[in-house]
């Protein structure tokens, strides 16, 4: 599909993305970018075999690349658009793996001033709570849905070169604008993060007065899980997506508040049709989960 | 161990007491306890060979038995307890697997105006979203804590023998008051099982609005697997230990304040904090978890 595929950032997903290329014949070759503190990184990237070669230098990267897949956290998209500018080839199509879409438009419109035609914003909905590239592994997007947000000017052969290059690697294409996609993943993605992260805030320290974790069970385990996810992304994802993750928030304070009151006041009948209806909900997400397409 | 080990409700923490029990050789006989509509689950635990008779009747059912496992929801705990009053023996000994303890007490001083000297109260930590003797497996409580909540008259005799019973099911034994259990249990299950549900409820309703969930990803799947479980059973757990859960109610909506403060002042260094610092709280957890004893 491409001659030379360059992934800017060689982590979970950038580095998930270039096993699976490889493996899915979608790259003759493929070259990492980093920056000197990703030297160690990248130098396991190339040993390991993701990557063919790697640059610390932002022309030597791009050279030849008919493909760019910015995969660093969302809060170095700007800077990272910024070193590709001069760079910045007609020739060559561009997307990313940002959890938030708004903000990567943004970024895109504060280096050029426009959003350039041949970057098609995307995001796969895969991932874990480890990172870097010992964590990546082929298939990683296998049947796993992928957002495009493409915009009114988006280049319609770029558009299709991106989305049979995801599509390649196993996604589920979903398009959407970019402003549905916040919303949407700041309900099912963003909001549930930071309610692992507020769980275990609190509970954290209760811990650390007197033991609770050690009479915790599987299903902390799992509820807890996202928790374990890296913080400075994390914090980053917020930041971008603040306008819809803090109104879902509010939400939840008045939703705790309603069992809070159900509870207070022995409504056993609305207190049970409350979490009734949530096990029916959840049993519908998951005949979704587990059928993709 | 025993010579006719009876289970009152033979469903997943009852058959899986049953299966282990008979795998462990604690019992020579097996029989279960339930009302009329709980007919075809007894049959089926019976073909399934996890008892060995049923019995719809509760002096059938008692007679001859040394130890009776109370394994029906917390809710009914009285009402199991005024089944079995008229044929309390003193040469039987009597626990039960209920996850609220202070409960389960005030439910025995109810029925017989005092604790029973051979009534052990315990809470194995083990279970699952799934209900039901199909549910049931051997080994349910292998290496999983299971805490005895013992009162001042309780007969050391009795605590001895199902101390021992819950050890050869597998279980790491703690002892504690039932008011610490019932704070501890509070704070690690029941409020992230309040929240699970909080949260899929409220999703829900945005998922009929415009689906969300097409898009959610496996760390929602693991977010919120305990919504998938049995609403009734989670309702009678919230009402008997409301005392504990409504003020960890309160803390977390306060926690949740504390982030929307935090995200919509763009304070990005104290949220990365609150996120790094509940990260390590998880790793520390899980070490626990995964090195119980």
């Amino acid at each position: 599909m491409f001659n030379t595929l360059c992934v800017i950032g060689v982590g979970l997903i950038g580095g998930s993305v270039a096993r699976t290329a490889r493996v899915q014949n979608l790259a003759a070759r493929i070259v990492g970018f980093g920056r000197d503190q990703d030297l160690a990184n990248l130098q396991l990237a190339k040993q390991l075999g993701v990557i063919d070669e790697f640059y610390l230098d932002i022309a030597a990267a791009v050279a030849h690349a008919d493909c760019v897949v910015i995969a660093t956290p969302v809060a170095t998209t700007a800077a990272v658009l910024g070193l590709l500018k001069p760079h910045w080839s007609a020739e060559t199509v561009y997307t990313d793996v940002g959890s938030t879409k708004g903000s990567v438009l943004a970024a895109a419109e504060a280096v050029f001033g426009y959003v350039p035609d041949n970057l098609v914003p995307a995001h796969p909905i895969a991932g874990g709570e480890q990172s870097g590239v010992s964590a990546a592994v082929e298939g990683l997007f296998a049947h796993k849905r992928l957002i495009i947000t493409p915009v009114a000017g988006t280049d319609a052969g770029a558009l299709a070169k991106v989305q049979a290059f995801w599509q390649g690697l196993g996604s589920v294409v979903s398009l959407m604008d970019a402003q549905h996609h916040d919303s949407v993943l700041a309900a099912t993605s963003h909001l549930p993060h930071v309610l692992a992260f507020a769980l275990v805030d609190m509970l954290g320290h209760k811990d650390e007065q007197s033991e609770i974790f050690k009479y915790a069970a599987g299903g902390f385990k799992d509820f807890t899980r996202i928790a374990s996810s890296d913080p400075t992304m994390w914090a980053a994802i917020c930041t971008a997506n603040k306008q819809e993750i803090l109104p879902l928030i509010e939400q939840l304070r008045t939703e705790l508040a309603k069992i809070h009151a159900l509870l207070a006041a022995d409504d056993y009948a609305q207190l049970f049709a409350t979490f009734a209806y949530a096990q029916t909900a959840r049993e519908r997400f998951l005949e979704q989960f587990e059928r993709p397409v």
